[in-house]
């Protein structure tokens, strides 16, 4: 029995005195701060009470969530997800509105149906009336559950090479589905493993052996009565991955699978009666809705989790103490160290530029839709180059920064019970979700080089790519380490570093295609550098919108303080990251990288009196955060100790090993066994 | 039921033709090069012998390893330890016998017991003859099982910092331990959770009042009847980690726990009856020891991991087609995207870099270990310095390397079935256990900037550092990218860039003491920037004996050709990541870096088309690799899918979900639950 003078009572509200002293003298308004990025203190005020509800129902709670087997946690995904549509059907709560996506942050993501809701908002963008009239009601009534079958086990992000198949049958009035082979067959579908009984399957169309490309059929694959698959249908869970085991992600195989005619979703092209093949409308609306999601998960998911491993990281920084800093003094608190500032500081200023950036990107989002709304679609490639960008270096950064915290807590941060792992397990899906990276990241080069062109002819460019008109600077003209904290000091030196990395990838294109080269040979000799320059251009909006967005809030003094002292943290620590960029063709010399570092690292020190307060202005609960390391209290020991007693590995059932196997060895020794 | 048809028959041999045609005409002798990585063609017999043995028994399957839960996988580890020790002593293998190394590989690791070999090393290093004949006939019969209780709640890395206490009473003649507070608490020793009857305990030595540091004990924490904790001992598991699940590591607190005088380890140092301590012989030999685990784990853990990665990662992509690299051609081979191999080539470069750095670290701690038998320590610092900054750039760039493979299977790479997220999360630990690396680059750079004076002012150094004493060149002298391909040009660049950084850093830190900073703050100033000129230390060594392991193929032609392929990818690779290195004080100029950049792309081309033969060379077993991305078969779809349906998610009892919170939903909608 373990002597309770080390367990804490759950009823002590004391903080520990080391991150307690952090919160004394905060430079800025901690509270204004957090309504400021709620987007207001009526945001604030919903997403406080949401969380409220959530954290007293003891179904929400997460405390056994690091000991769940892969079937445990799809079960409490499930139970969760029926009992939240329920208590937000009584609490009149849409699916569509803000306190959705609070549950959704309350409950760090792990409930089930959130196929569901793509499945539903697919037949709202790809179906026509009628079919929307017939499927919707069922589906938000939860008549029916249903999943979006997309990717196949040989395709993923090319999605013209999808082998599924839907023959049109003339005779029956329906089409037949087929997975004619076994890369064909879906795989990865959430929700689709074990629980949904529709879904939507994207399949070649085929009429009279004429293919007319990728469809979507909604086809039922669990009977409605007892769940079991439907005729012609084979359905799996794919098995255990690095993380969202909570969701079944599932298989589907089609063997002459038939749905009737009225089950293409038909708003942009539909098949008659006698097989005639229609087009109809822009499937461009569709195409906007499908790289909106990109951005939108960039706020709800992405940047969120980025927020959460510094939170977890920061205040166990300030609670750990470790060797000394001074000899003979007391052992000093790790985040005093300017090695571990130089890992965490930078990836808290990366959460606050990514906020600012997602702020920006939502306008601009906006803005184009309400121009698409009304028919003008001149900003869709623009937006498309954007969003593709911008969804590739936000993932990659936030993923590396959610790592560099969990690296940063040294061994504690590789227990789950810190929370940080599986905060990168999750994140590490999202550089390839919605578009594998370096795709997404050629497809905004091609945008760039197009756009390139277009400038040095002269004509009109988009917003977003206006500065390639421009004539590049030549040279930094800094003389002093203080003008690196300028913000159209270093502006202009992303701005030049990305002009300069396209200039060059386009130029080498250029003289391979003048050189004989076929385009789409000379295009794939330079992907390496084209993946540059889209990351340079990226990098460079989202130091400039950071700038823009210190610059709007001049009202709030010591918030704007602090901001740009994180703002110039973001930037130089590019800089000090990727030093040849600069340095390449002499725009920055070498002596004015040396007075950069210096100005970089005084930030770090300048920074780290904030930090706790920083980090505190998210304002997650200890629920959402499900951290031994990371809660608001700062009783990490005690905290690691309660929560390991916990685990079933110290259950009597988890020692069946000792009586199987140890004693029979310790009692005849190795020689007699 | 699946059809039949899109599933293999395990009898069947044929390979994937894809990635059969990659094995058609390598430039070189695979079987050559794999006796040449094992270090001679006895080797590979013998570890094959092993294999052999290994993978037909089938206690020894780990078929279902990425579906058991923690408690079913420490189970599983146990089980195929005590096996594991029954076949070995019937074969009469050694535990320090070559055999146990390749019994270790074969199996991935994933077997107990690793820390009763521990246990039974610092009763061998650090106790007296007759403390080792009480001791070690004991262990080595299994009939008590050792653990190494070092690490503490709120202590690793520091340990002069330990909390725990043993207090020497002499009119009992035992020393009594305690645990004084919670975060003197022993966490994370390995088999201490479940298993161990008995532990080192490092603790802080007490005798009348007085502390004279810390002091291994071994202590008996289990009954050896019942396996019950021992009077005074609290014992348990830690609970779920990112990985090493199959491992029990534990807590432990001490009140008041007796134990004998002689149970002391005391070969350098004593407590006599009377309470007189005595010191005696240096530790310097146990030091040596301790950080000889460093580079073993490095050869036995750290790059075969890296290995394994790209063998998965390689073959996947041959086999993985998408998109088109020319319109209108068959789906592309994602190794033939130049964005593919720039992720993947140069991971396998670092790989073959590390196994070559391994060897010559060997060879070096070889001849460390012949001086210092013959009392001569003078190597120690540097060896010291050596090993910490190796083990800290291995395991850094090794994990981030298997992460780059991981991604670059995009989501199958998610999958664990692909093996890559078990290899990422294991391999990640590295970066913290035997020493956190930042701690370690300190600790290097501290040796460093000591040599670097010593060089400055004529002293003789140490062979490492002997080229700090060389005057650094000033610029290099490439008019031609094919230059770039020289070993000495790289080489040189490297080694210049190593003086400069470290140079430097060394010459702020001197500026600070001479403004009047003391030497502890002055140094803290400087942290970010040693870190730096450590690792360029390293990595120019890295550089430097690949390239001259490159030089001692020569009997090799083939094997020479492509090793001095990968060596320049691997150095021009280093380059192309970090150009502010070599651009900072113009040692290389922008054209330069251009002219780097065409020669590194053109290494990419043609280490491509040996792509296959290279990771083949590693001669890892299916069974050993576990995944079913990279067999060597190449069948991938099939044993996906294969594998998938094995998984308990796909068992009846894994759908409870549906009986008891989706059937009632659907049957009354959400309206009326």
């Amino acid at each position: 029995m373990a002597p309770t003078r080390y367990l804490r009572s759950s009823a002590s509200r004391d903080v520990n005195p080391d991150l307690d002293i952090e919160r004394k003298t905060p430079s800025f308004d901690v509270e204004k701060l957090t309504t400021i990025l709620d987007g207001g203190a009526e945001n604030t005020r919903v997403r406080r009470a949401v969380e409220a509800v959530i954290h007293s129902d003891p179904v929400f709670s997460r405390e056994d969530k690091y000991f769940l087997s892969q079937n445990e946690s799809y079960e409490a995904a499930v139970k969760k997800a029926v009992h939240l549509k329920k208590m937000m059907h009584q609490m009149k709560w849409s699916w569509a509105g803000p306190e959705s996506k609070y549950c959704n942050r309350a409950l760090g993501g792990e409930v089930a149906f959130t196929l569901h809701t793509v499945f539903m908002e697919s037949i709202l963008a790809l179906s026509t009336d009628e079919q929307t009239a017939k499927w919707i009601p069922l589906a938000e009534n939860y008549r029916i559950l249903g999943s979006y079958a997309q990717t196949e086990l040989g395709h993923g992000t090319y999605i013209r090479g999808f082998e599924t198949t839907a023959t049109f049958n003339i005779s029956t009035q329906e089409f037949v589905l087929n997975t004619p082979k076994i890369s064909a067959m879906k795989w990865w579908p959430g929700e689709l493993g074990r629980s949904a009984t529709h879904t939507v399957v994207f399949a070649q169309l085929y009429i009279k052996g004429k293919c007319y490309g990728v469809h979507p059929f909604i086809v039922q694959i669990r009977s409605l009565h007892d769940h079991s698959p439907a005729p012609g249908v084979t359905v799996g869970d794919i098995g255990p991955k690095m993380d969202f085991n909570h969701n079944d992600n599932g298989y589907l195989l089609l063997q002459d699978v038939r749905v009737p005619r009225e089950n293409m979703l038909s708003r942009f092209c539909e098949v008659l009666a006698d097989g005639t093949y229609v087009k109809r409308g822009s499937e461009k609306i569709n195409y906007f809705n499908m790289i909106i999601i990109r951005v939108k998960m960039l706020s709800n998911e992405v940047v969120p989790t980025l927020m959460k491993a510094c939170i977890i990281a920061i205040r166990y920084s300030v609670v750990r103490r470790q060797s000394e800093l001074k000899p003979g003094d007391q052992e000093a608190k790790i985040l005093d160290y300017q090695t571990q500032q130089q890992k965490l500081l930078p990836v808290l200023a990366t959460a606050y530029a990514f906020h600012f950036m997602n702020e920006y990107t939502n306008e601009l989002f906006s803005k184009g839709y309400r121009e698409i709304k009304q028919k003008n679609f001149d900003s869709l490639p623009e937006l498309h180059a954007f969003s593709s960008g911008l969804k590739a270096i936000v993932t990659e950064h936030s993923t590396a920064g959610v790592e560099t915290c969990r690296k940063a807590c040294g061994g504690h941060g590789y227990s789950l019970l810190s929370g940080l792992p599986s905060l990168y397990t999750r994140l590490a899906a999202s550089c390839t979700y919605e578009g594998e990276n370096t795709v997404l990241l050629l497809q905004t080069a091609r945008f760039l080089v197009k756009c390139l062109g277009a400038a040095h002819s002269g004509q009109p460019v988009p917003p977003s790519v206006a500065y390639l008109s421009a004539v590049n600077s030549e040279r930094c003209l800094v003389r002093d380490k203080r003008d690196f904290l300028q913000p159209d000091v270093y502006v202009e030196a992303y701005r030049h570093v990305a002009i300069r990395v396209l200039s060059s990838a386009a130029a080498k294109l250029q003289a391979l295609v003048q050189s004989g080269a076929e385009q789409h040979e000379a295009w794939h000799q330079c992907t390496v550098q084209l993946v540059h320059a889209a990351k340079a251009h990226c990098h460079y909006h989202v130091v400039k919108s950071f700038a823009e967005a210190v610059e709007k809030l001049g009202q709030e003094a010591g918030i704007q303080r602090i901001m740009k002292h994180l703002c110039g943290l973001f930037a130089l620590h590019g800089i000090f990251s990727n030093t040849g960029d600069f340095l390449h063709d002499g725009y920055i010399s070498g002596d004015q990288v040396d007075m950069m570092t210096a100005s970089y690292l005084d930030l770090l020190a300048i920074v780290r009196k904030d930090a706790v307060p920083l980090v505190d202005a998210f304002d997650f609960t200890d629920e959402t955060l499900n951290s031994a390391l990371g809660s608001y209290d700062g009783h990490v020991y005690q905290r690691l100790y309660q929560w390991a007693r916990k685990s079933p590995s110290n259950t009597k059932q988890a020692n069946q090993a000792y009586e199987n196997y140890l004693k029979p060895l310790f009692q005849n020794g190795l020689s007699k066994l």
